[in-house]
C-alpha cells in the first residue's frame, strides 16, 4: 500500500464554475438567453421570469438520449446528440399544446473531453435557438466507476407552459377521428440498443455502406430528431387538435395508446406510409419481427395526431407548410382501448 | 454468426408505460401529488397549474449525485440517495429564495432491479412530501454498455418559484456582513470519487468499523442530505437573507465565492465549528492536503449563508428553531472577490 496523498481523480463539476477551457460555452449558451432570463449564468439555479400567461399550465419532461450516444460518440458526431436532447423534450411537451420555455440539460460520463461537451452544448444551443428555448441550466458530472470509457449520458429537462383551456390531452378524442402520422428522419432517439445488437452480429461498422442504403451507417443512424413543435402549434391554432403522440420508446403502439381515451381504439393501417429504407435493413438483417419493430423503432412515423376527419387534409397541408410532411396513417373506432396495427 | 433474430435487451423505459411490476410505484409518486397537478401520470410532460404567483420567476437546477451511487447501490440504501437527488435540488433554488413546486427524476443503469428502482422513488417521494414537491415526472433508462454494472445514475430536475422581488442572488451583500454557516450531516453528495480512492488505499469496505467513527463507513458516509429550506425561508421572510451558497462541489470556497459582488471578500475562521469527525479521518487516512479537503468537502458546512451583522445571532436561532444549527463562520470585508480560508 502506498502511502503518498490520495488523488483527487475525479468529480461532479459544476459548468457555472470556473472552467477555462469550457469558458467559450458560456457564450453559446448565452445566445439562447431571452428577456425572461434573470441574471447571469453561475447562479445555484436558473431564473425565467414568466410573463404574459394568464392563466399558465407548466408543462415539462426529462429524458436522455438513451444508447444513441454510443455510435455518436464513436462517431464524433455529439453535436447531433446534444440536439436530439433538446428537441425530443420540446416535441414531449408540445404533442400537450406547451410551448416550450427553457431546458436544463445534464452531461456526464467518465471522461469528457472538453470538444466533446463543447460539441454537446453546441449542438443543444443551436436547437434552442430554433425552437424558442432558453438553456437555462446544467450540470456536467464526471463520474468514474459509474459510466463505462465510451458511456455517456446526455439528458434534458424541458419546461414549458400551456394555457390551461389550450391543453391538448387526448380526452376529446372520438369515434371517427383520423390519425395522420408525421414523418421521422430516421431512428430519432430509440431503438439503439437493437440496433447495436444487430451491428455486432452483422460485423457492421459506422463506416459499412451498405448497397440499399447508399450512404455510411452513421450517416442512417444518426440523424438527428425532427422537430414537430411549429406544426402542432398550427394545429392547435386551428383547434383541431384532439391528441398527439410522440413516438419513442414503445413506437406507435405504445405510445398512441397513451392518448387515447377509454373505449376508444386507433387502427393503424402500416402501408399508408413509405417507412425509411433504414428500418427495412435493420428487420432483414435482425430478422426482428414485424411487432417488434413497431415497438422499438418509429417505423418512419416520428408524431401520431389525432384530427377531426374532415379537417384531416387540411390538417397534414398545415403540418406540411410547418415544415412536418404527413400522412393518413388509421382511424379511431369504438373498441378495447387500445392500437392495432393493420 | 448466428442468424436467429437479435434480442431486443434493453431500450429506454417510460416509467409513465405499463410495467405491473412498478405499478405500485405509482401510488407513492401520487403521494406527492397536490391541486396544482393537472391529470395524472402517463402523459408525455408533467402538468402543473401555476396559481398564487404575482410576479413569477422561475427557479431551477438539475443535478446527480454523483458516485455516492456506488457505494449507496452496494449497501442497498438506494433510498437514500434518491432523497438526496431531490433535497439537492430543493437547496439550490432556496438559496434564491425560491420554494421548490415540482422534480422530475431521470434514473438510468445497464440494470436496476424493480426494488431498486422502488427504493430510489421511495426516497424520492419522501423527501418530495417533506420538502411540498410534486414528483411531477420521471424517466428510468436501461443503456447497456453506457454503464458499468454496478454503476447508475440518479438526476433530478427541480422547479421552484420566487417572487421577482424577493430573489436573494447576493448582489446586496456588503463590507461588515456575517457569513453563517448551517451545519451539514457529513458528506451529503460531494468528495466520494476521493473517498472511494481512500477506501481503496487502505482496503476500507463499507462495513469497516474504525475506532474514531464507532459505526460502519456505511453509516458514516452515507447519511442523505439535510434540507435548509426552512431556514432559508425564514430568514427570507425576517429580509435578513444577503445571499446564500449551497455548499456542494467546490467546497465553501467554490460557492460562496459565486454569491460575492465585486469588491467583497469572504474570510473564514475554519476553526469556528466542530467539523464532522469523518472529514478528519479522511484526511489522515488519504493525506489529503487542507486545501483540497476544503474544496471537495463541505467540512461540516451544508450552507452558508449572509446576514446583516446585527442579525447574526437572530438569524441563527432562526435557523435553529427551523431544523438548521449554525455557526458565525467568518465575514465579508472589501477586498478582491473570493473567499479566504483562515
Amino acid at each position: 500500500m502506498s502511502d503518498g496523498p490520495v488523488t483527487y481523480s475525479g468529480a461532479g463539476v459544476d459548468r457555472a464554475g470556473v472552467q477555462d477551457a469550457l469558458a467559450s460555452l458560456r457564450s453559446r449558451i448565452r445566445e439562447t438567453f431571452n428577456a425572461h432570463v434573470v441574471g447571469d449564468i453561475g447562479h445555484f439555479g436558473g431564473l425565467f421570469h414568466l410573463t404574459g400567461h394568464r392563466d399558465p399550465v407548466l408543462v415539462s419532461s426529462i429524458d436522455g438520449v438513451g444508447t444513441k450516444v454510443l455510435l455518436a460518440r464513436e462517431a464524433h458526431r455529439l453535436a447531433g446528440v446534444g440536439r436530439d436532447a433538446i428537441v425530443h423534450g420540446v416535441n414531449d411537451i408540445a404533442v400537450l399544446g406547451a410551448a416550450p420555455l427553457f431546458a436544463l440539460d445534464y452531461l456526464a460520463a467518465t471522461h469528457l473531453e472538453p470538444t466533446e461537451v463543447a460539441a454537446l452544448v453546441d449542438g443543444m444551443a443551436a436547437a434552442c435557438r430554433e425552437e424558442g428555448v432558453v438553456l437555462l441550466g446544467g450540470e456536467t458530472a464526471q463520474m468514474p466507476g459509474v459510466y463505462t470509457e465510451t458511456g455517456a449520458d446526455v439528458v434534458a429537462c424541458i419546461v414549458g407552459v400551456v394555457d390551461r383551456a389550450a391543453i391538448s390531452d387526448g380526452s376529446s378524442i372520438r369515434r371517427g377521428d383520423v390519425v395522420i402520422g408525421l414523418a421521422s428522419d430516421g431512428l430519432q432517439t430509440n431503438g439503439f440498443t437493437l440496433v447495436r445488437a444487430i451491428m455486432r452480429r452483422r460485423g457492421w461498422t459506422l463506416d459499412t455502406t451498405l448497397p440499399e442504403l447508399g450512404v455510411p451507417l452513421a450517416d442512417a443512424l444518426l440523424v438527428p430528431h425532427r422537430s414537430y413543435r411549429r406544426g402542432l402549434r398550427a394545429l392547435s391554432a386551428a383547434s383541431w387538435l384532439r391528441g398527439a403522440a410522440h413516438i419513442t420508446g414503445g413506437g406507435l403502439p405504445g405510445n398512441l395508446v397513451r392518448i387515447l381515451p377509454a373505449s376508444c381504439r386507433a387502427r393503424i393501417d402500416t402501408t399508408a406510409w413509405p417507412a425509411p429504407k433504414i428500418f427495412e435493413v435493420l428487420q432483414a438483417a435482425g430478422h426482428v419481427g414485424r411487432e417488434e419493430m413497431f415497438s422499438t423503432f418509429n417505423m418512419g412515423v416520428g408524431l401520431a395526431a389525432v384530427v377531426p376527419a374532415d379537417r384531416a387534409g387540411l390538417a397534414l397541408d398545415i403540418c406540411r407548410s410547418n415544415g412536418a410532411a404527413g400522412w393518413i396513417i388509421g382511424e379511431v373506432s369504438s373498441g378495447e382501448r387500445g392500437v392495432e396495427l393493420q
